[in-house]
């Protein structure tokens, strides 16, 4: 999974798994790449949209979805300190950092970028507190001096690749049609419609061939009519290379 | 424009407009909320994909887009020294040296981070070269040791807002459906297909508003025939919110 430790991913992961051997992985590439039977990685963030590392390892790349794993992104401040009164700096990742700019401004805390929020909450000096999950904070033995501290609620999506199979309620995969023409988008949707399934993410990707190309990750909701479905996607495979990823059950919010 | 001086927008700008004052902003937020007449942002890389900011943005603040204009991402090798023998370390934006990461182990230079290729270009140390544009050369009067150093050719999409209008072939907009149906995208895109108006960019964004509710950044052809594109805004607005945020000059690869 995406490390280090007390990172978001490795809450998520401390919720999804029941019994977590964890190895951290510094980069998504790297967890794609890695040796682990199971991966965990972020798909989706409520503010910032789709996760093109992701996204563009997941066309490349020989995996299998198995679940995904919805999870409230619960910034906390903590901190070596035992009160609030005692922090005046907090350090975070730029991301997290932006995401509390009201409560930053209202405490009147100076700020300082980190590269994660989980190192950030490893090196903290007197006097600094770190916006991190509650992960963080039991790992590295810190207080939580308060919680929720984000301006607006946000909530990210993972995907847990190449482990148990569960249920299959949603489907991705990557559509990669060869030439463009005018309409082929709204043909190969038209595949999805006409069967009455409906498409819960659409993401556009450059195929890195030169600019106007495009591949397409799609997420549909595969599960109710399974005959619907294949006929669906016989259907996109007049139109497009189809890449299917993986089945899995629905992790709503 | 997104600044500092010597950034590949810079190069852009100086190819589109034939008398430039450039004003640099840090960020493109602040690009958008500057007192300057005109601003130019990057709307699109062929490997890196749509620019998220911008299209947030876009949908965000009140602009007029009256052209684009793309440019060959032409990364150089530029330093003080005179040749190249005489450089063992690369600096430059995290991006750019992956992007040239083939030649700089065929080189076997050392590589240094910094914030921006332009920012590289500025603060060079004895032994040292940038990975740049030419701009940025010619702006900090550095010697172009090589050029055309990416192991892939890219090229980037720049908005011009709020410049002089030129024609209009393209236009850009926003469709904001308020509720989610199954085949909602399919019949939105069904109204530009039935006018046979071409798709050239489709990139789906949050809204923020929580997980599954995203809203649409579209280009498509218009200036082929504008009765049939007025057309297919009326459909679009039986669907969705739409803001039309103007329509400009195609500029091809």
């Amino acid at each position: 999974m995406l490390g280090p430790e007390g990172t978001y991913t490795h809450e998520a992961a401390e919720k999804y798994f029941e019994n977590l051997e964890p190895v951290f992985q510094s980069t998504i590439t790297e967890c794609f790449e890695s040796d682990t039977q199971t991966a965990i990685v972020p798909i989706e963030n409520s503010l910032g949209g789709g996760v093109t590392e992701t996204i563009d390892l997941l066309r490349e790349e020989d995996v299998n979805i198995t679940a995904e794993k919805v999870l409230d992104i619960d910034h906390c401040l903590i901190s070596n300190e035992d009160s609030i009164e005692e922090v005046d700096k907090v350090v975070s990742h730029p991301q997290a950092l932006s995401q509390c700019r009201e409560y930053i401004q209202s405490r009147g805390f100076e700020k300082i970028e980190s590269s994660s929020t989980a190192n950030a909450a490893a090196e903290l000096s007197s006097g600094e507190a770190a916006i991190a999950s509650e992960t963080a904070a039991k790992v590295h033995d810190l207080n939580t001096l308060e919680s929720s501290i984000q301006d607006k609620k946000s909530v990210t999506r993972f995907l847990i690749v190449n482990g148990e199979k569960e249920a299959e309620q949603k489907t991705s995969m990557i559509l990669e049609p060869g030439d463009d023409r005018p309409g082929l988008l709204h043909s190969m949707l038209g595949c999805l419609a006409g069967q009455q399934i409906n498409l819960t993410q659409i993401e556009s990707r450059p195929t890195k061939e030169g600019l106007g190309e495009y591949f397409f990750y799609i997420e549909a909701e595969s599960g109710k009519n399974e005959g619907k479905f294949q006929k669906a996607v016989k259907c996109l495979k007049t139109y497009s290379e189809v890449k299917i990823i993986g089945s899995y059950r629905s992790n709503k919010e």
